[in-house]
Parts: C-alpha cells; structure tokens; sequence
C-alpha cells in the first residue's frame, strides 16, 4: 500500500489562497489536477476501511512530510463556488433558493441568531426562520421585519414545534446564539436527531459545539453536518473526541483528524486562517480578511454557510468537480465572511462591527462569485 | 522642604490643551519634560507622608500661583494615548481586544447603558455586555444586536449573575442609566465589592456616583477606579468625602484634592475643559468639543473609558512614560468624546444628538489616534 508518504497540494492567487491535502497519496505521484484526488482518495479510503492501518500514524507520514506543491491558479476554486450558485431566473417561486432555519436566541444572546438569520437572506435565501427562546422572540423580531421567528426554544413541544417546519427547511444553523442553559441543549438535541432523520442539514457552530463535545454521538457519521468551531471550540471539540491534548503544531492534520474521528463530518476550524476538512481532503481558506475581532462574524459565516450546503448538495459533485459539495459549500462561506470583514473594515477601521460587515455580504458576494 | 511654592505644567496645541500641575514643586525649577514630574511627585508623595504637612496649605500654595508654562507641542500627550493602543493583527482570537461590561439600565433609562456599550465595541471593544434590570432588557437589546444583554440587575441573585462573568470582562463601566432604586443600588455595591475582590477595573459614573457619594468606602483606595463626575456630580461627591464646600475658585486643586482624600482614585471632572488627576497629576483636556449638552455623551465617555482603562492597564506604566495608566486612558477618552461632539456639530449643528457623535467615534478615533 502507498502509505509511506504523503503530499500537499497547495493553490494561490492574488485573491487568496487555497491548501488541500490529500492524506496516503504516494509521493512525487504524478497527477496533476486537483479534481483526479478525488478518486484515489475514495480508493485509498475504501482501502483503509478494509486494511485499517493506525490512523494517526498514516496522517503523520501525510503531513510531516509537508511536500507544497503550489498551484499558482485559485480561480478554480472560486470557479467551483460559481457552480454551486443556482441562478437567477424569473421562472422560480418564492423558497426555491433558500428556506434556512436558525436555532438559537436565549435569555443573553439575541443578536448571534439575528446576524446568522439575516446573512442567509442577504447571500441569498428566500426565507429565513429563527427557532428560540419565547423571551428572545420578539427583540429578534424588532431587529429585522425580514424574518420570521417562532418563539418556541423552551416550550415542552419544542422539538415537535421545529420539527414541524423542518419538511419546510432546506438546511438548519444550530447554535448561534443558543446558550447553555440545560433544558435548551435537551430540545436541540432532539431537534438535531430529528433533522438527521429527515436527512436535513446542519451547520452546527457555537454552543451548538458545546453540545457536541459533550455528546459527539449527537452527529457521529452524519455527512451532511458541518461544525464551524473557533479556536477554543476547535480544543474542546478535539479533545473530546479524540480523547488526546490537541497537537498545535500540525492546524491541517488536527482539523483531518476531528473530522475522520466524527465519521467524514465536515469540520470548519475558523482562524487566521480557515482550515476546512472532511477528512478526506483538507482547504485553507486565507481569503483577506481583517484584523477586528467583534463579536458575531461567525454568525455571519454560519448564516452563509447554512445557504451554500443547500446550494452545493443541490448542485451535487459533478459541478464541484468531485470535491465533496459540503467542503466547496464551506470554502465559499469562509471567503465571504473575509470578503465583508476586509470591506468593511477598509471602511470603518477599528470601529467596525458585524453590522458594518452584514452590510458587505451583497456587493463582497458579488465580486468574489459573480463578477 | 520645598514646599513654599507650585507650578503648573500646560502644554496646548493646534488639536487641543492639556495641563500638568505637580504640587509641591519648587518655582522655577529647571525640569524640561512633563515626563521627569513623575518621578518628582513619588519623591515629594513619599516626603509628604512622612512630614505630613496640612495638605490643603500645601495645594493652596501648588495652585494659587498659578504659574503656567507653555508647551507647544501637545503632540507627546495624544503619543501617550497612542502607545496603549493594541496592534490590530491577524493573531488575535475574538475577545483579546476587550470585553467590557456596562452596569446598568433600569425602568426609566435604557439609552445610557446602550450609549456606554455601542461606545466601546465602536471604540475596538470586541464584546460589550449590558448587565440590566428585567423591563429594560428587551429595549436595550432592540437597540443594536451587537450587544449582550443580561436582564439580571433587579434579581435576587444579581450579585452573583453578574459575578460569574467578570472572570470575562476586562472592565465593568457602572452607572450609565442606573437609577437611584434602593434595592438596585444593594445590588450594585455587591457587584463592586466582588469587582474590587476579583481586581477587575470599574469606572463610574452618573448614578453610580450617587452611591458612591453615599457610600465612599466602596471605592476608598481602589486604585483600579476612575470616577467621571459631572459638575452637580462633583459637587456632591467632594462634599460628602471632603466634607467641605466646593472651593469653585481652583478647579484643578479640587479634582486632586477629592482623588487624594479617596486614596488616589482617579477622578475625572467634565466641564467646559475636563480635569482629570490621580492624586499625584492633574490633567487637563480641552480638546475641542462642541457647545451642545444633549443627553448621552457622558456615557459615550464612559464606555469608551471602560476599553482604555483596560488597554492602559495592559499596557503597563512603560507605555505611558511614567504617567498612571489610568490617567493616559481618561485622557483619551475626554479627548475622544470631545473630538465626537465636535465633528457631530459641525454636520448637525443645534440638533446633533448622542446618536450622531456615536457614529463618529471611528473616525475621530482614527484622526486622534491612528494618524
């Protein structure tokens, strides 16, 4: 078996740069494009199912050798978001480009679920749905006429109430806003186990990764969930499911790892920059993006994100040239979260806030996919 | 002892005037650089508890000579300001450049705290917390979704509900939209006590004062406080420490004189030029303003107090050429306040609110500071 070495496929360009690592591949193999990965690592991985070779052991060869070979182009990947974008035409009905639900908003937090909700509107979505708390309700509500949000995140039917809507709903952000309070994290996660069981999507971020550090069985194996954790999300997470101290010297291999550890789960590690795997392939996204650290911008991401998952499992992986929809869908996101935080912030300096970068996701979308 | 004189330090430029006045300095004593005052004042501080001599001889002669030298170049003194600012780089994870949490925020009042806390994220804060009563939680929030807003300040447990987040705050601003509610005010001394315990820096202001004009050993020797009394506020505050009538002839004198009587609290003054000391240094800041005295712009100080006073204290005493931190941070805070009201008046003239200097607090921070 070709297991002694690895490579890395490294793609940049003046609007930003893109890594992907393919775990197993024999060095100095000869393929040349990107996409011919796919299949060998479908190959490999079928291998490995049957041989199952330490796995750490194999992910160390993978990237301890760190060979970069640079692919000076990254318009194809920003091509492969293009795909995924369905287009406007006057032929569609109202819902037919997005119905996404956001589940958060609690007793503190109400501006996460308003900034994830109203993102997904603004990269696209026809209608955006949040599911909270009856006290959070109505200042959700007061922030923006565009939603429509159902005060039910603490009611005993909770999970009937949202499961209700979920044969309405292309994909679901779990998370933004949501809090820790114990009964709320009881109702997400039969509202999660009904989604997997309607084969919904979700992109779980915030105290929705509180969650599943505590019960990672939550989404074990389910291939259409996404987790965006953060710095200290991405530790907590890591630790828990991989039962080790996390190794900080190796960003590329731990966020592999996490996501190989979760069955294939598509893991997002937010950063300086973003580390993307679903543990098969690994993308770095250092799309340019600013140095304010305000609360929110990962509600932004997760907004977005929950809109390109249901774009990218529409468009299927003949229009994402074999890379998994779900990593293309998450590449996307990342972008354009950097894209409105760097206009933004070429505008208002220091004193930028995610509102300012909300703002941005019109004219930041624009110039990355459709210009 | 040289003690038979005094001499003021004012230094002014083109953007704005600041004064130093160090008592107990022999006239015409041939020190260049405001900076060297410091080390004079630790020595003449140190002599001065030793011999004792009656302080209010010892400030009437500091001040009644009222000697004054021009500096011309005030530029030394906004560079103090400058050298606390933290780097904006893209190694920060969210929450490094500031968390500040604003007491306050009851059934009359719910713009001040909102004011305080939009100051400090627009500021550079990265998270501003609201800690509030019941009612006027669901306004604050409605206000911006960029705030965290906790409806636990008339609760049973408000002390410990808001204990349990000052290991992640920076800075507790306390005050901005109080009231003068008995219950409230129980409620706020707790929260002081477990500030002053757990070494988290406070300002505070507006009603905050009453309590501590009530209650001056709460704050007594906190030398993480800075109080930011207006001029009723200062009156009221001077005698009930100072247990005198406010001498109105020496204004500078006057802000020692309470600062010292409280253990070197700093205490800054507003007015028609801003008098800030820490016991030891007076300073001054007129840095141009505006004639309109509408509502909020004290909380649009205190809240962007809270994040200096945090970057001033990280920054260390190194940064800020001997001069106390705190002293530097509420300096630039009143310069900062000022230079808001100021560009707000010149494109709203008579009918400029808090709401239009707020949205200049980007840019004014950037001319101040960042130029």
């Amino acid at each position: 078996m070709a297991l002694s070495s690895g490579w890395l496929v490294a793609c940049a360009s003046g609007q930003g740069r893109i890594d992907m690592a393919v775990p197993g591949m024999a060095t100095g193999a000869g393929v040349g494009a990107a996409v011919a990965c796919a299949a060998v690592v479908a190959l490999l991985s079928a291998v490995l199912a049957l041989y199952g070779p330490p796995l750490d052991a194999v992910l160390e060869r993978a990237f301890s050798l760190n060979k970069a070979r640079s692919i000076k182009d990254m318009k194809n990947t920003f091509q492969l978001v293009r795909n995924i974008i369905p287009p406007l035409t006057t032929k569609k009905h109202k819902g037919q480009d997005g119905r996404i639900g956001i589940v958060g908003g609690c007793q503190e937090y109400t501006g996460a679920p308003y900034f994830a909700a109203i993102s997904a509107l603004k990269v696209g979505a026809d209608l955006s749905h949040v599911f909270c708390t009856q006290e959070a309700a109505p200042v959700i509500k007061s922030y923006s006429p565009e939603l429509i949000v159902h005060p039910v995140l603490d009611s005993p039917d909770a999970v009937q109430d949202v499961e209700k809507w979920l044969p309405r709903l292309h994909a679901l952000v779990v998370g933004p806003g949501l809090g820790r309070d114990d009964g709320l994290l009881r109702n997400v996660k039969g509202i999660l186990e009904a989604s997997k069981a309607r084969d919904v999507p979700v992109v779980i971020d915030a105290d929705g990764l509180w969650l599943i550090a505590e019960q990672p069985a939550l989404i074990q194996g389910y291939q259409k969930a996404v987790l965006t954790p953060n710095h200290a999300e991405f530790r907590r997470l890591s630790e828990a499911v991989l039962r080790d101290p996390l190794d900080s010297s190796d960003p590329h291999g731990a966020v592999l790892r996490l996501s190989q550890a979760l069955g294939n789960v598509t893991v997002v590690r937010k950063g300086e920059r973003d580390v993307i795997s679903d543990g098969r392939q690994v993308l770095e996204c250092s799309q340019e993006g600013s140095s304010r650290r305000c609360g929110g911008q990962g509600d932004l991401l997760s907004g977005s994100l929950g809109v390109l998952v249901h774009w990218a499992l529409l468009a299927g992986p003949e229009k994402t040239d074999g890379f998994s929809p779900l990593l293309v869908a998450a590449f996307g996101a990342c972008s354009l979260t950097r894209q409105c935080s760097h206009q933004a912030f070429q505008k208002h300096g220091r004193s930028t806030t995610t509102t300012d970068m909300v703002a941005e996701v019109g004219p930041a979308f624009a110039r990355l996919f459709e210009s």
